[in-house]
């Protein structure tokens, strides 16, 4: 049979990440194209002690059906948490939650747009976003990422100059892949801008606990006196990725619809994961293990820009950033981007190349990005050792 | 602000029964519209031990992200399971593991429908899919239900006569909410009318192995020498619903273009669940909790008939199913359905009203599910005599 499929599909390519990672399933390959937390980040006692109790005493509510809304509990400890934590939850919001955040921006998509609807993205910004607004048939318009964030002049220009907007997706802590962080005064100046052209703002935050470095921002859902923003909350990167358990607070007109999408998509979220959740916070020190993690990846990052600058100093250009799991590496303007990551490929280390990251992918970019937090320290130093042997083809 | 929601999320109405479900989490209420397997049909004690076991032994693969496909492990043992139990899988199939059944409907109409086709349905059937196609903003068009399934002349007239067909779907076994079973014949039929008609088939099989009288069916999937069906399978009735795990199997171009759909909805189905489903098959004799079920639900659906012949004997009409959860009542002509439901809440025993699983629910029918897995054997018999008490209020 000859299949015949969907538009949206059909412009969809698989994720060039995801891909990359297949192909390095090859354990001789050194993985810094990969965005996976540190092994050594998992709180691996505490879920195993948890999962025993839950199975213990609650066993038919971790197994039963749950209601689409989330394990009531859990989204209680999670409202509390982001009122305390980060000013985050007016009387106007509710809280839902979701199979990862990546669901986050597939529930936006689907309430908010129609076909041919456009959102603003940074750009360059995470390919599994860009996918997933196009999985909807979305035009992207891509706004540029400066060292502190969007450029809020070229935010106001794709305002008043693109049709149907529907809304701004943004990572404003240590975006993927640039790094950058985005300053207090365009969060408030990004706020200003969607309240004036009435367009929802989607806050995606899942990086924003591992800061090594300076001092936190507001959200910019802290700053949501009028029910303009959409916030993304994960426990990914500071509890566990392969839970799928992650968060959305939004306005409550926003939240049930997302709630009727997420009802006809997958139902609900795994009991069992978010009683596990739910547990660790009512029974372990959360904020003592963002601490560890922290701790972590500071010795990553600055191990791997150590290496960075012995090895590639002469080479590549980058801003060092002050968390998140990204260095995002600009190449001399003479070197072939895409040929280089083939090289390094060969040599047995894997970087993602940049236009991966960008609206239109078959555009070009000197930029790659490199991870530190998947490789062990031997696999940082071995693998920025491998990328300045492949720069040394090059001079 | 004024939320402005997409036309196809605009249409979507909240799940009638996840409505009734809460209206009904007061525990007084006995909860005959639920769908929900038994308390004591769950494997509790395996679950737990395989838990700790794979949070003792493998705990980053458990908690660390996965790729799209699924866990390889899982994948191989639900290919070899299905092959072996039904013949399922040809060399042009492949396998997807999903976060629910649910997730496969989302999927095939993601893949296969642009907005405005159409999705040939058998009318009633289960308001979760009828959602998640209309959530594509697909039409839908019903053929009728008869006992032994699908009318398949009025199949026929429905792939005649309307444009833009891209898939038929069917639950075969034990349909929910009607119950009936699609006979050998038409199954064949409704084959070789999509071949005929170039549309593919949407084999929903969630209650299968719930069979308590009677004899197996092959799947539609079994005949499928073509390439045209993609089947749904799942663990929710077997083994636990709040796992939220579940597969597809279909021809491998559109499990590609699945994937990718999947990846840009929600990553991938969470890694400790999948473990504990292929660890469940390695370690556990399925077969024979399956046979467990089937004899739990048997005591069940046999109970609850006694007492609808005994209470309601006189006042609703219904063909006892073979299998399934469900059983469909036709109240008297001269009686307002929807009246006498709200007049059961209001004794406290919730049913769902027939027209919720209709392609357009404000239409009118006198029919009403019941639901037996739920309930406890004391719950069946307090919920019918209440039902009995409620149809006196019509004599």
């Amino acid at each position: 049979m000859d299949y015949t499929f969907s538009n949206k599909i059909s412009s969809l390519q698989p994720s060039a990440i995801r891909e990359i990672l297949k192909t390095t399933a090859d354990p001789s390959i050194i993985p810094l194209a990969a965005g996976n937390p540190a092994p050594d980040a998992f709180p691996i006692d505490e879920v195993r002690e948890i999962s025993a109790n839950i199975l213990k005493n609650r066993p038919i509510d971790a197994l039963q059906y749950g209601v689409t809304e989330g394990y009531q509990p859990l989204i209680n400890t999670i409202t509390e948490w982001m009122k305390n934590k980060e000013n985050i939850g007016r009387s106007f919001d509710s809280t839902l939650v979701v199979s990862g955040a990546t669901q986050v921006m597939d529930l936006t998509t689907k309430v908010l747009c129609n076909e041919g609807d456009t959102v603003i993205c940074e750009e360059p910004s995470f390919i599994g976003s860009l996918n997933c607004f196009r999985s909807y048939g979305c035009k992207l318009k891509g706004v540029p990422v400066e060292a502190d964030g969007m450029d809020v002049n070229a935010l106001e220009d794709a305002l008043k100059n693109t049709e149907n907007i529907k809304f701004i997706y943004t990572i404003p802590n240590f975006q993927n892949p640039s790094g950058a962080t985005m300053s207090y005064e365009k969060r408030k100046k990004l706020y200003e801008l969607a309240k004036r052209y009435n367009v929802v703002i989607l806050e995606d935050n899942p990086y924003g606990y591992l800061r090594v470095d300076g001092e936190d921002n507001p959200t910019i859902k802290s700053m949501d006196e009028d029910g303009l923003v959409i916030y993304a909350g994960s426990f990914s990167k500071i509890l566990s990725p392969g839970l799928r358990v992650a968060y959305c607070i939004a306005p409550q007109q926003i939240i049930a619809k997302m709630t009727v999408g997420k009802q006809a998509a997958d139902v609900h979220t795994p009991c069992l994961n978010q009683m596990i959740v739910d547990e660790w916070f009512k029974n372990y020190d959360v904020d003592a293990h963002i601490a560890k993690i922290q701790k972590i990846y500071k010795k990553k990052i600055d191990l791997m820009c150590d290496c960075i600058n012995t090895q590639l100093g002469d080479f590549v250009e980058y801003v060092k950033p002050q968390g998140g799991l990204f260095i995002w590496c600009k190449l001399p303007d003479n070197v072939d981007m895409l040929e280089y990551v083939q090289k390094a490929v060969e040599k047995k280390v894997a970087v993602v190349p940049g236009n991966a990251f960008l609206m239109n992918d078959t555009d070009t970019t000197q930029y790659v990005r490199l991870n530190f937090s998947t490789p062990s320290d031997e696999g940082i130093v071995e693998g920025i050792r491998l990328l300045g042997e492949t720069a040394k083809e090059y001079k």
